[in-house]
Parts: structure tokens; C-alpha cells; sequence
């Protein structure tokens, strides 16, 4: 195998147990044109070393810091292009510009950054290096939220008037922290996470609006709450919100709706239509037509011919051939390594190549939550209104 | 056919071409309990009169006024025993206690009155002449979401965290009151109906919680408006609320959701599972079991052993065999002629036959009607707490 | 009350407890046009009248038998306009024959006869004595299977090439008629019910598919059992079909398929398009897109505009609002209603008035029932082939 | 990237734009366990060649004929431990052979063979290599179908009675073949293909069928045939079948019927309770119970804790995050590469590392299709019993 013509990306964090390292490697590794080379998995190096030992990596290339990472693998001549960086939120930032700052392009999973001040440094740090940063909302991965946003760039839903994004689900249901559960530990720090349902999954439903939409946010009245007693962040929000042009919204989050899995739902109505996508039944988008005219509602489905042209460089299976979280996921990978697998060959990158999350996003990410978070503090409406450096 | 056998009613509205006097009047029939013997089926008496014939009705006992049909069957020694009420909003109070004064018995379609004093007039009313009061709440009538309640009582749930109800529809995207649409005409006119949505589905939907919950709301914190053009009434809002003990909830109901149809849907939370359940989709109950327990999800359905014993009396079919919106408004004629039959042959009425929405429940409705607006108007969380007359 | 407005009907069969009297005397019910005036309501005169008192009846129209009743309710000025039989199948010819030689019309449950020889005199019956002869195979009433019907009909699906229909039920997975179950007493009786799941359900399979498609049966090869130990008759069918033009088909029905309700679903393909309908969803039609168009598959739902002219009279909710079982079981009685008023009138009845399942059709069902037996029997092909008198 | 501590493999098959070996290399990648080293892509050198670099193969490595692959990969002290066959099904055999000649392992796609004697000859030279043998058969690697499976094991069904299960799908409801479509070519050509729907489809549901329930086949009677005029293959298949114990069956498998996807299912019935899966939706499986029980029915989801522990080692997500037919595929790879791995390191594999689908299974599957289409052609029940070679 010619690594040389791979991608060669490394990892800071995804050590043994961690979940989401597993899916970004799976990920990455799904189309065959990225390889894992590098790694500094955990903040403690025997974790590191073993988890490097598990993924078959040369040991040189497993790292007891990723500051020693970054300055090491920017050296070698056969130095990784990009990183994931898959660690506790808290760390993104410091993490990410250590690399930005070596000219390594970066994927960053979400929320970015724990303040809105980190999330506006690495705002410029990526325009100062012109590097890839790519967070991944993965969500946006999906085919068919690819169709929802090609079904509103086409006009088919007429004037924007309403979005309801919602995203329950009841994991966090009792103090699983206070059970030795690693994953619910960090993710209730606030010294490690920021917040709670708010950053870890109220951002991807912002996002999700803002990437199928294209609407921005202009004012919002939030009621977030801890329901699980002694907790130390967030597990619950609902949020009135307008976008601009008037647009009415309504967002709720929650990680306390007990039997929910992983229900992130969007909605959307126009003057026209208004369609309707669930995220554990994602191979289907319901398009819902005016009930006044001769259509019956549409069902799109996952690889059939009646996708747009936007959606189709997204798609590994033909119809009916069910795709998932993974794959949506790949889907952030995948115009990264076709991006750097272009310029690498001097070429240009095929036009949907810059289809992922941007730092901008991420940003705005941040700024919602923050803003969420006052305005319920305060029980008010709020101004949303937010432009990140660079945007 | 021996008519003094069965309950004998009549119907104030309801005439040629009102959708919601058809429904009554099947849901009326569809046991053979119930006999339809007079009418004043619109303010046109000559409309009323084509009504009556088209009901076959004695035309003696057909009647140009409500005020007139009250007076004379009241005195008749085979006069209605109960009258239903299916006007526009405006007229309930005034059409229900010209019957109620006359000792007759009262079903009276939602939401109950126009202002929160008419209601509590209403509610006085009732209990002085000690009439028997429904509200066409007919959702409540679904056997499904009495199975919800059911489980809710026997501890099912746990203590409760938070509700969800929802009730998008699409029929108003657009401004039929401007084309000749009569239901769209009076529904959307502040003389006839008070208010839009809010008055017209989003009580629905805060009964539904209140009869699945028994929660009672204390906070709400509303985004009440008017999105098509040109239009009198609100047609759609979004609800920040929270219920006794710190429940949290989110109601949001629309007539400019394109192509929703009548999606009306709750979601209640506990500690140990929630519940799902969708009226377009009647005849299942999803329980959404722990995820960190052992059993999976549960689908309770339509006719089965394993609904509850309360359940029981208000299935008319097997399981598999489905019944619909018009069975469900009958659920709430059945208590009501089992009641008023058991009185007449001196019997006790069954156990069940108490479960119908009340006086006090539309009293209920047409406060939080007022809360919302007021809440939104002064864009502020706002007291929502409130008991009836009678309560 | 009228009476002498309302098409007056008797009913032979549904004594206490019969759950399809129940269903019958609803769907009658359900439109206000069809009065019940008389009854013989079971072979047991006691419980006739006990059930005739239940109906609120006049006692001297409550009868000992159904010839007494034939003969009574023939010579009364005021007497039955059609009669509703409703017995164990093995009486339905020799009481059809009863009222259809007074000159009353007639509507009849399915199976029509125990055999085809039966059901032949009837045909004939039928035709020298001009009486409508209705069978209740009540799921062609449901408005989604007549747009179903209208789709074959437009040529939306092309050349037909193969249909599937099933009927799974569950309720008799174990020897209920051993433990006192009346339903299944009579059912599993041979000589009450003729056939057991082939007969009960197989026959509204069969008719489903002809409706729909109004394609001829050629050939059949059957694999017809009993699965219960110690029952008398057939639960369990699987059929292989072809009808005319060479269409491929499948029918399989059980009633020990343990768990299932009442799961009756057509699917018909075409060279264009597919369609799938399922009992226990009723409110939708899935038309299944040319993989290669350009089109995203189809959902018709209940009571939208999109529906074809000849499903609208027979839908009495809008879009959103679930019909059921018993309004589809109505709507055989609609048709008939509405002709014998026309009749009475002197009018022409209106074009979709002949929508109901005829004589010829419960011919065809009988002989689709004896054909599957003798093939079964001998393991083989046989010819399936059959047309009616009268046909 | 330690090459040497991955099990390596080679293709054979898999050219540009062959959609089943992309399918192939994203399963085997999915993981990180295994890295594709070596292939023989093509028939045609050049198109090898191409895909080799596409591929990013060491170009040593790519060879012009698989018989040229197995001698030189055989001599290589770092040749593949496995091949993976992806040609069209008439050339399995020959490579196969090949490559277990050599001791190389092999992971072939199916059906296995187009006779059954070559079929019994892999079944023989794998017992005489003693070298693993896993046929793709991946519907059997998702995690509800392996639940599904461990219900049936615990009993949960109580005893079998009908299995009904199906595979529709229209992608050939026209001549593709003639129009240039590679896929269908070679899928509807007796050369490459051997049979049509059955070979290609209906194999996997007998399969599925075998997995879940472990029944043996013992008769049929089938109607297997061509639908689109000028097809060379069959298109179509309905079989009545009946399993050992007596437990009947329904198998039915279509490639033109219009408008379906990838629409496998199964339904299990015992005296207990039933099941149902569905490939369309393969993240839930439900479980039917008995309408006379007092318990709802249930809805298994992937990644719950309620899945029983033989499931586990074959999920990559937790419950919500949709897997699909990758991950599926990728669970016929997963257990291979961990029983190569624990071999090469002299341990012994885990429990779960035997759940593939064998070589027996391949001839079992072969020799349903030749008994089907005896039977056809024959128009009549005939024996299916079969036991292959080392079972």
C-alpha cells in the first residue's frame, strides 16, 4: 500500500473507550483515501501508547502530548496533512491551534470551543494560516438533509415561514456521572465540557437549521434547566426563536426525555411545502405538499435518481441500501480529503468539495449557546444576532 | 323504532355544508343510543328548515331561533333531553345557558366561550341547575391517549419531567377567508371565533395534557402571531410553559404549517419511560422505555388485552381494526348518554361514564387562551395559574 | 323523527354479543339515512327480543324467525326496505332467498354461501326478483383502496404485472373455540362457517385484489392447512396465482399468525409504478415511483384534495382526520342507501352509487374458496377460472 | 502504519465501477483491522491497473490475472492471509479454488456457485485446506437480525409454525441489459449470473430464513419466471415451501416489481409470539406478541441494552445512531479478521468470531435455487432436502 498517496491524518484523543474517536476513525477510513499515522490518543501516555499499539501505528508516531505531536509530525517530510481532534471540548481550542499554527488543516468535533473569545481566536487563526477546518456537525452529512437543503435552495418550499428543530434524548435521564460513567462525566464538567445538552447537542440542531436553511438567527427567549438533581450543567432546553426575514422558530434539546434515543428531527414550512426529516430514519425525507393542491405527499429516499445533483457525490449505496451515522459522518471527511487530495495533485477540487461545517459555524455554534443560556438566566428575549471573524 | 327509549337531543348550528355538525351528529349515532329530534341548525330559518328536512326531522320541531327551540322543547313532555351546541365560538355561552336554564342538558364543541368571563358565567351556570356540561374535546376520546393517562396514574412514567404537544396543520398557509372559504371565514374572524389557532386547536392541546397529566400549568412565556398577510386572528404560536412542580413543557400549535394535515402529537416525560403518541396515527401508543434498562420499547395498539380496564368501555372493534376521529368524538357522546340514560331508569350510572371534558375544563382553555396572548403581547413569562368556578 | 324519510331496515342475526351485529347496526347508523325498525336477532326468540328491548325496537317487530319476519315485515305498509344479514355464514342463502322473494333488498355478510352451488341460486335470485343484493366485503369501502382503485383505473401504474395480498391475523393461535369463545366457536365450525381462514379472510383478500384491480383469476395452486391441533377447519393458506394477461400473483392468509391483528395489504406492480395499501393504516396509499424517474415515491392521504373524483363521496372527514373500520364498513351501506332513497324519489341515483360488492362477486369469492380447497387437496395447479350467473 | 499487524487482503474482482466491490473495501476498512494489499481487479489488465492506483496499491501488487495473484501473494513472505471474491457469480469457483489451493482464506460474494457441483467441490477443498470460508451474506450481519435470531434461541416464539419472507425489489422492471447497464447485464446473463432473481436475491432470503431460524428446508413448489419480454434470466419467484417439523413457508423474491427498493423481510410465527424485520428500516425489529397476552408489542432498536449479549460484538453504536448496510457487511468481515488475528497471535478467536455464513451455507443456497427451478418448471411440489458436503 503507497501510503505516500493517502491522506495521512493523525488524532489527539479517542483514547481506549472513547466512543467518538472509534466513529471518526471509522469515518475517516470508510473511502479508502485517508490513513491514520499519528496519534496522541490520551493525556496519559501509557493510554496513548496503547491505544496506538490497538490501531497498528508505528510507535514513534504515538505521542505523549499533542504539543510534541504537532511539532514533530510538522517536521517529518512524510508529516500528517490534518488532524482530528476528538477530545474533551474544553481542550479544542488549545489543541487546534497548536496544529493551525503548524499549517496542519484541522477537523474539530463540536461544540468548538467552550467561550465564544476561543471560538473567534481560531476564527482568525484559520484565515492567518489558510488551513481546512472542518467541524463536524455530521448531521449535515445525511443525503437526505443534503435534498431538505437543496428542496429550499430550489424554491420548492416558496417564502421560509416556521422551522421547529428538536432534538430529544434520555441517556442523561438519572446522574449516570455519579455512576462511574466515563462518557456522562465529561460530558456534565463543566470543566471539561462548557455546557451540557445545550453545547453537546443543542449546537448540532442550530446547525442543522442554519445549514438546510440558510436562515440566521435574530432573537431568542430560552428556558434551559438541570431537571436531574445535583447535576453541574444543562439537560434541558427549549427555545423560542426568530430568524431574520421573520422566520418563527422553536428549538428544544434535551437529554432527560427518558426512552429517546437519538431523535433529532427537523422541520420546516413554507408558503409552498414544508418537509420534515428525522434523524433515526434518515434514509427518508417527507416532502409535505400544499394541502389545497393535486400532489400527494413525497417520500425522497436515499440513492434513488430523484435526489438533486448536490446530493449525489454524498451517496455510497443505491436505493434502499440504507446508509447511517457513520457514513453521514464519513460525509464530513470526505470533501476534506478530496480538498487536500486535489491540491496535493494540483488540481482543482470538484465543486461540492466545500460542503462541511466551517469554524464560522462552529462560532456561531458557541454564540448560541451562550446567548441561550443568558436569556434564560435573565427569562427575557434576547438579541441573536452574531457575525464571526471571517464570516 | 320506540324513541322514548333512547336520548333524545338537539342541535343549535350545524346547518347545510358545517363540517363540525356532520361530525356531532354521526358521533351521536354511531352507538343507537342517541335520536336526533330537533334543531335550529342556523340563523337563516329558512336554512334551519332545509337542514331539518334533510334530517328527516318532525318540522315542528324545527326552529327559526335557539331562543325559541329552548322555550318550546322545554316544555314539550318529549323534549330533548340534552342539546348540542355547535355554533360559532361567539354564541356557546349565550345558546348554553338559554338551554341550561331550562334544566336541559348541554355538549357544547370548544373552545367554550370567547372571553374567561363568559366562561365562568358558564361554569356558575352549570352548577346551579346541576345539568350535565361536555366539551367536544373529542381528541380525549381516543382510547389510545386514555391508555396514556392510564399509565400515567398507575406510576408507569415515574414523577414527570416534561411535556411536549404539538399541533401543527397547514389549511390556513394561505388566506382562504379572502376566497370564499366559509370555515376559514369565521374561524379567522375575532367576531365570530375570539382568537385563531390558539382558541381553535391550541386549546386542544392543552387539554390534551391536562387530561393525559393532570398537570396544572403555572408559568407560560408565549410567541403568539399572525403569519399570512392581512389575516384577523393569530395562526400560529409557540409556548414555553411550566406545570406544578416544575414540569417542563413546550406547546406549539399552527395553521400555516404547509401540508401538516391535523398532526396532533404528545410526548410526556418521566423518570422511568415517556409516552408518544400522534392522532394522525390513533391506534398505537409507543412507550418509551428506560435505555438503560432491559426491556425494550412498547407499542400499545388499538383493542387489545393489554390496555387498561378504564380503556375498556370506550372500544368499539378488535384489535386491527381501526377506529378513527369520528369513534373518538363519539367517546364523548358515550358517557354522556349512558349517564343521562342510567338517570332516567334510576340507575347509577357506570364508573367510567364521568370521563368527558367538563365546564371546568373549557373555562381552563379559554384562560390559557388569554395568558398566551397576553404573555406574548408583553413578550414576558407570565403567571398562567388558575382555577374555574366549580373547580 | 320522521321515519317514513329514512330507508328502513331489519336485521337477521346479531343477538347479544355478535361483535359484527354491532358493527353493521354502527355503519348503518353512521350517515342518519338508515333506520333499524326490525329484528330477528338471533334462533333463540328469547334472546331476540332481549336484544330487540337493547335497540330501543318495537316489540312487535322483534321476531321469532327470520321467515316470520320475511313474511310480516312483506305485508306491513310501513315494512323493511332491506334487510342485514348477518348470521353464521351457513344461513345466509336460505335468508337471503327468504326476503329477496318478498321484493326486499338485501345486504349480506361474507362469505355469501357455504357453496358454490348456493351461491349460484342466489346470482339468480338476485336477477328475477331485481333486488340489490349488497356484500359486505367492507375494505373495499375504505376511501385509500378506491383511490387505489382509481390509480389502476388512470393508468398510473401501467401494465399490471403482479399483486400481492395478505391477511395475517393471530386470534386463533391457539384452540379458542375449545374454551368457550363463541366468535371462535361458530368460525372454526364447519358446519356454521363452511371454511375456516380461507372463507373468513381468504375471501376478502380475493375480493380486494379484484377490486382493485379487476383482473380474472386463471390458476391457482394452494397450500391450505391447519395448524391447530384439534381444529376442524383450515387457519392457515398460501396461494400461488395467476390471473389474466398472465399476471403474476400471491395470497396468503392466517389466523395463527401469532400477534398480528388484523394485517390485510395489497400490493399491485405495474411496468410504471407500484401501490401499497395496508388495513391497519388506512389513511395512506403508497405509490411506489419508477426507480429510474425523476419522481420521489407518493403518499395519498385521507381526505386530500389529490384524491380522484370517485373516492370524495365516499370520505365524510377532511385531510388529518383517521376514518376507520366502521366508516369503511359504511360505506357499502352508503351506496345502497343513497339508491333505494333515489328509488323512493323517484330519482336517479348518482353515478357512484353502484360501488358495492354485488352477488356475482360473493359467487366468485365462494368459488375462489372451493378452488383453493381442491387444489390443496391434490398438491397441484388447478384451473381457476369462473364466471358467475348473471356475471 | 504497521501494515504487518493488519490482516491483509486481496481482491479479486471489484473493477472501476463495480458497485459491489466499493462495498466490499469500505466493510473491511470499516474497522481499521484489515488493509487491502493486493488484487487482480479486471479481466482486463489495463482496467486492473487503473483501479489498483485508484486504490493506491503498491503497483507490484496489481496483477493482470487472479491465478497470477494467488501464485505470486502465496510466495510473498507478506502475502494476503485472505481473498476477497467479487467477480460475477460463474467465476467464484475457479477463483476460489485457487486461492484455498494456496491456504489463502477467502471471503467470497453470492450466491456461491452457478451449479451445485461446483458448489460441493468448494464445500470439499475448504474442509481439505482447512481455511476459512465467509460468504456475504450480509443481511445477516445486522444486529436486529442477529436478535431476531437469539429470540428464536431463548425461545421467545415457543414453537415455529410460518416464516414468510420476501424480496422485492424493481430495479429491472425494464430491460436495463439492453440499454447498457453494466450491473444488469451481467445479472441477467445466464453466462456470468448462472440464474436471475433467484440466484440474486432470493438466495439471501433463504438465508436469512436458515439464520434466524435454523429450519431446514424440506419441500416447495414455486413459480419462478421472466417477466420483461426478452429477459434471459428469471425476474420473478413466489414458492410455498414447507420446513422440517412441518412449519410452513412463503418465499417470495421480484426485480421488477416497480417502485420497490431493497425491500427484504421476514416474519417469524410460533405459538408465542412473532417477529418481523425489515431491511428498509433495519434498525428495529419487532416482536408480535400474543393478542391474548397482557403484554404490548415490543420494538427492539439498535443499540440498547435490551439486545441479548450474542448481539453485542456486532454493534458499532449506541442506541439512535442508525448502522446500515455497510456496517451490516461489515459484520460477515469483523468475525473473519478477528479469528485470522487471534490466530496469527495464538489465541483463540472469541464466541462470536464463528457467526459467518459458511461454505454450507453457500451450497445450501446454490441447491435452493436449482431445486426451485425444477419445481417450476415441473409445476409441482417437490423434495428440497439437502445436505452438503462437511455438514
Amino acid at each position: 500500500m503507497a501510503l505516500d498517496r493517502k491522506i495521512r491524518y493523525g488524532m489527539v484523543g479517542g483514547g481506549p473507550g472513547a466512543f467518538i474517536g472509534d466513529i471518526h476513525r471509522s469515518a475517516a477510513a470508510l473511502d479508502g483515501e485517508m490513513a491514520l499515522v499519528a496519534g496522541a490518543f490520551s493525556s496519559d501516555p501509557e493510554k496513548s501508547r496503547r491505544q496506538g499499539r490497538a490501531l497498528h501505528l508505528n510507535p514513534d508516531r504515538v505521542y505523549d502530548t499533542y504539543e510534541q505531536m504537532a511539532a514533530r509530525e510538522a517536521d517529518r517530510p512524510d508529516g500528517i496533512d490534518v488532524v482530528s481532534i476528538v477530545t474533551p471540548n474544553v481542550l479544542h481550542h488549545d489543541v487546534a491551534c497548536a496544529f493551525i499554527e503548524k499549517g496542519i488543516h484541522v477537523v474539530c468535533d463540536k461544540p468548538m470551543t467552550t467561550t465564544r473569545a476561543d471560538a473567534e481566536v481560531l476564527c482568525r487563526r484559520v484565515e492567518e494560516h489558510d488551513v481546512i477546518f472542518a467541524l463536524t456537525h455530521n448531521y449535515a452529512g445525511y443525503p437526505l438533509v443534503k435534498q431538505a437543503r437543496a428542496l429550499v435552495d430550489q424554491g420548492r418550499l416558496g417564502a421560509l415561514r416556521k422551522v421547529v428543530v428538536e432534538y430529544p434524548q434520555g441517556w442523561l435521564n438519572r446522574r449516570l456521572e455519579a455512576e462511574g460513567d466515563k462518557q456522562a462525566a465529561w460530558r456534565t464538567d463543566p470543566e471539561t465540557a462548557g455546557a451540557g445538552a445545550l453545547a453537546d447537542i443543542g449546537t448540532h440542531a442550530e446547525h442543522l437549521v442554519r445549514y438546510v436553511t440558510g436562515l440566521r438567527l435574530e432573537r431568542l427567549c430560552a428556558d434551559v434547566g438541570t431537571v436531574v438533581e445535583g447535576r453541574a450543567v444543562d439537560d434541558d432546553a427549549s427555545i423560542l426563536a426568530r430568524f431574520e426575514g421573520g422566520v418563527r422558530g422553536l428549538l428544544h434539546c434535551s437529554q432527560v426525555s427518558t426512552g429517546e434515543e437519538n431523535n433529532l428531527r427537523l422541520r420546516v414550512y413554507g408558503t409552498e411545502a414544508g418537509l420534515d426529516w428525522r434523524q433515526e430514519d434518515p434514509h427518508r425525507l417527507r416532502l409535505l405538499t400544499d394541502l389545497h393542491g393535486d400532489r400527494p405527499q413525497q417520500v425522497y429516499t436515499h440513492g434513488r435518481a430523484s435526489l438533486a445533483d448536490s446530493v449525489q457525490p454524498f451517496l455510497r449505496t443505491p436505493q434502499g441500501h440504507p446508509e447511517g451515522f457513520i457514513e453521514a459522518f464519513a460525509n464530513i471527511y470526505r470533501p476534506v480529503a478530496r480538498t487536500l487530495a486535489a491540491r496535493k495533485a494540483g488540481d482543482d477540487p470538484p465543486d461540492w468539495a466545500d460542503d462541511y461545517p466551517t469554524v464560522q459555524d462552529g462560532a456561531r455554534g458557541v454564540h448560541f449557546v451562550e446567548t441561550a443560556l443568558e436569556s434564560s438566566r435573565r427569562q427575557a428575549w434576547v438579541d441573536a444576532s452574531y457575525t464571526p471573524p471571517g464570516a
